[in-house]
């Protein structure tokens, strides 16, 4: 059924409507060697767009520790793919992802190894933090990456969602920071993007401590997602069709975009002003900013113009 | 429906109206000696619950020199209790609170002590930071702390409940901040929290900037609070089953998640990971996990669980 | 016809009718020599307030070089004239701006000047701090600013409304941040500002990757504006009507708020709290206070209350 | 001639040799009931000087459970007393201190408490909290401390040296961090201040990572230290020379400067640069600078003026 | 005396000897109008070096008003000047300098106007902050600074050259912190960069608490000077011979160094390389690094290029 | 009886004479694969001690593309290597280093590719931030680094040391920050970390603006190396004989010990202890503390004890 959605995408916003492109496939990035991933599927639906889609579905698109390290693989290839200028990610199946595979994860979380406590503590925290590279790779990485949640949001899905530029869900979607329901303080990036990523502490607070699922509605008017649509069919063609207004104007504009948003979530303003005249001292540079000039003297489109790799 | 739930909580756990619950009644926290109140109220609804009301119904609960030192031992000896897991707040009588008691603080503030301009300043600083302590210490304490609004907060009540972890109010509830109206900036909290209280920057220095009152719609769409209910019996119902959510959870992770959650707050995404991951190298090694993980396996709820005290 | 708006908001809300005000005129600052300004148009519509119009309504209130000096001269007289007590910002004509005059400003970013790449740079970060300067000017200026939109609000506009501390905008507003239409990153504050405007980090990433327009619907929802009126001339009361509760209340406390609220933005909750009891050491010491108490143990508002100048 | 000094000094403010002045004394701070130490010996030397002497000669001023807590005790003593202006801190008998009373503090952090690692770690946490309170307490106090050290000071006596102010010892001192040789990672002050202390990196980490002692001559060399004298009797007369230019002078200059080395140590230059101006806006309407200034233009030494108490 | 000095300096280091530039001038800053300093003497003793000579010999180079505004548009055109690379700073007459002249700044500092304390406070925070700006002009130019320091430096002097970059001393010279003199806590500099200029922090305290005077050695073994010199003949002959070693390297390396050594101090490593980085994304685009590579291919001294102007 | 030790350590573990020890060897860490690295040498001299030696002696161990990355390999060998508690770096042949292989990066940094200004800059950045990371991986080793410098010490080799944590060096070594005179400001780490590793601003500013020679004298009395031994011999030897210091006392106190120094450098003393008593909370909880404890209380060295793997 997935694969009709996509279809209609492709066909209602001119994408690239080759089969192919919807079975498991890795990424093409430039130069490298073909990487296979178990956990996620690559496409290319349209120019300058990648596709990212969790995809076991029969596991309810849990997390596993392949997963971990696919996620750190697969951004890092996106960071260096000159080919990609924006990044949509979604779930295959029924719904985005069920959290953590607990099963397979036991061993590291639940049973540690180390001799004494702190030696059980030590590697501990080498692992934490491991985990966390899997969702703060898509921050790092200096393309937007639109997600779009159907069905439900658990756990380390939350986690992942954070770490996206923009949300969108379907109507039917619910997120739940779950946690707090397996007896541990969410340590792979909820608590510490959750509060910045909507303006409501009080629903943060709530949400976090008492484990209740969040739906479509609450997620729109509080900020967590800045768009709802009726089904996952048209989700993704919103998603797209956004990723293709992205992939369309400057990658110098667009990416220092992102990577100065980042910024100023952890500075004062005055450090984000300094920092943004630093960047900017050579971007400006650029011969996107005359093209882009241009065309708007010309009333056309940034679209219209043939911009560079970055 | 509704009121029939409302009507099982306040039966289950000595709801509010029983005369008993009324008087004013010091916590029995473990070992210590009782201390006494005189303008707050402490009762224990519900197993590792303590509802915490500010009791001066006849003054309105209007804050004075005792309401200010009194804050401080009870959100200490709270902070100690082993049996506590989750605060309630709330006001007794017709509004949770009129603010500040300007008569009873009125020698403090408006006569302070000192032979120059600059040892009257360098004691005024001394009483500020002091009753910045009545509201910090809320924040201080790793429980989680729930307040419930109804009628009106006024003033050092906004102070108040931007140190809460979640925020509850009635549909006739309105908030106001209140000090601009007496010739000073918010000195005690408001205009440090509330901006991170909830998103709109704009509403946030409408408030403070004008003093005018702001109504429960408001608030909620806002964010400042994230429920909102009819009327307090209803709200306390409210209140009560969201606490016994927490309460039923594993300590070490509500705890810890509060804790992770205000130190999110102040410092950015990389420092909040690395202090999460340290944090949760010891915290991870709880028996709560494994209990936790055991119950999800077998579809319980996590209230099922009997966690150890923290 | 604004004359005519301004006059209805006058009237309705005993403002000072005289005609002569709402010509181009510059401020007369206590002392300065009277300044002229060719893009803006300055106003005192009531007492302490002080009206700055943007005011080249054939350009589309585009901003030029000399819009940039002219903002810093006419925020720097501001601060220092005791007789302003807050600020309303509006523009002139169909919209309140079109952002940017890119013919007048493209010699500065399209042909900067320098031998070779590092000397090309070294200008641009000087000529890119300058006009961040433009905006970051309000901020600095102590007294509370309003501003009213109308119409469109493009590209720099952003820039602008994000450095006041206060938005308002009538039905027809709408907003763009246009910087990655023209190939460049937004450098003069909108990066750094509008995620500490309101709460939704996908919103705000949204609208600054894909540069689409946000309705004042969404703009009052997200929480960018506090309110949104039927139509220009309502707006316009509603913004003087609300200068004028700031202004009749007590300057140190009105400006002592702005600046702590703004210190608090970009300092944790314990720095604020440090930095409010320092700075009110010595502001609690104002009889404004005494002034403000008094009248309201008569029940009497506020405004009632003459304040000595700042 | 500097030995006749001494004596004058001991004479004149009942120096250290009397007997009455080695018998365990609680200060007498105005108002306060007497609190009586059983490790520390206070005396007030010289006007507004007070002299806390580490006080179990026998257990070579080895530090107890007693200990920490009367060290807050004792800070928070002087603190709120407004007839001391200086502190002057040093041991009694053969050496400064040994350090951490191994024996006395073994089952608190030997054998913690608690049902599993996730509390026991968190009983640890606040444990190490408490003791870290024992020496920041002489910090968070606005007097200035000087701290004189002869023989050994060892492990936890790093600690406190740290925090204190001015650091002065005797030809024969020698210090080591001893913490890494008892299995710990210094948890109570030592890694933290120590680098900010003095400047050599590479002998901060050499110090910290193989427990080697360090002898007078490399404390002075180093700026550990600030001056080397010949034997206790020597530091000690120079202690209280130096307590006595500094309790000479305007106590809302001497404090005020505390404070803002404090403060500039933990923030960037312009944040230091913005709180001083904050600070001094009320501090600078002080009388003692007309007065000081009048002893200036006369001649007079400041300490000759007469300040009122703060 | 001092012209003899120079003179024989510029004839040991090949300076330009004309009379002329001995005699009290205002510096001829590319295309603006020549201003005339009253209290700082303004030469060009070699290519690229700018020495700027505190010149109220017969006042101890005491600084008044007029010093203070003169220095802030000295340094700005400093600034804006390409045929500046480095800056020379000096005091004429016996010594560096007596600090503030407090008879001339008697108004500002003692009798602040104001209707009450906390508008007095406003005034005196506003004084204060321009007097800071005095210094902090000298940090915020990007041109090196190389103060040379003969005779006594006392209160303000110490603020002055705890701003510039590399601090040089005569034999017979000595430091003063002042300011607790006077009953005010250093308030212009001083308490903010001195414990950032050099490692002991137990010295910094000394001086700033008790007043004492520092003497040459001392502030050559405690690292506040980097070089003493046997008086001021060698001095100034040393400092332009440094000076002339810095102007000849490639001032885009030189004031990226200082712009860069100057963010390190207030912000942690990692901040800094992330900043250096995005600086040196353009800045090693220049022609100066081919130049210099070349050069030292060669085996040339880069003093041989010829760099382009910045 | 010094050399007896010396001597000993080198027969018992394979000194530096021996010609074995000279051949390029990789490290063998538990399980990896083994790397060959063709510029480092790597050994391991006694029990739990890993020698990194610079190898490229004909090349004055020039630093080229290959040495950047396999310092990166290797430091990440050594993180995750149980065997390893300590590092020794040092030079082979007869400087320590002579910088950065300008011939070999000359690609990288001279004609760094894109299409225009803004790409190249982004590619410089890439470039310049991976560079970085070549030192930065020592700083990231939680275990401690002894850096010994014989001869000379250029450009890239300071901001080598800098990164280390102890720093020895012979009387004939001599330091030179050498950017400045390639045209290019320090960008891998000097500039960052000198400042933090010495407390002498003023000489740091010199060093790093004009280019000069330090020798072994300044470089003890300034405090960036904390020994000087009279050759390379004795040097290695104290080298060894501190390493084995260290790698003598538990593992858990001593790796504890320098993430924590490195945190207090980048943050405020209230925030290090906050972050310490995070981080003890588990640690304390090890066996070591127990068994350290317990020989110190047999009078026995720490280094007696049996400590298990980390």
């Amino acid at each position: 059924m997935f694969s009709v959605i996509v279809k209609a995408a492709f066909t209602k916003y001119g994408g690239l409507q080759l089969p192919s492109r919807t079975v498991l496939r890795a990424m093409s990035s430039s130069g490298n060697p073909t990487p296979l991933y178990t956990t996620l599927a690559i496409s290319h639906p349209a120019e300058s767009i990648t596709h990212v889609e969790l995809h076991r579905p029969d596991k309810r698109n849990s997390m596993n520790k392949a997963f971990s390290s696919e996620m750190v693989d697969c951004f890092n290839a996106i960071t260096g793919d000159p080919d990609c200028r924006v990044v949509v990610v979604s779930g295959a199946g029924k719904i985005f992802t069920s959290g953590i595979d607990l099963m397979d994860l036991a061993g590291d979380i639940l049973q540690p190894e180390g001799e004494d406590t702190a030696r059980i503590s030590w590697n501990l925290r080498r692992i934490i933090t491991k985990y966390q590279e899997t969702f703060s790779v898509i921050e790092k990485c200096p393309k937007p990456v639109v997600v779009a949640v159907h069905g439900a949001c658990i756990g380390a899905g939350v986690d992942l969602i954070t770490a996206c530029d923009i949300r969108l869900c379907t109507q039917d979607a619910w997120f739940q920071v779950k946690e707090v329901d397996i007896g541990l303080a969410a340590d792979v990036g909820t608590l510490q993007r959750l509060p910045k990523v909507f303006g409501s502490r009080s629903l943060v607070n709530e949400l976090a401590l008492t484990a209740r699922k969040m739906y479509s509605d609450e997620a729109k008017s509080s900020g967590l997602v800045s768009r709802v649509f009726a089904d996952k069919e048209a989700m993704m063609a919103g998603a797209l069709e956004m990723a293709g207004e992205i992939a369309g104007r400057s990658p110098v504009a667009v990416q220092g975009t992102k990577v100065n948003l980042i910024y100023s979530r952890d500075h004062g303003v005055a450090e984000g002003l300094d920092y943004m005249a630093t960047w900017n001292m050579s971007m400006l540079q650029t011969q996107d900013v005359i093209k882009s000039a241009q065309a708007a003297m010309e009333k056309k489109s940034p679209k219209t113009v043939a911009y560079s790799k970055l």
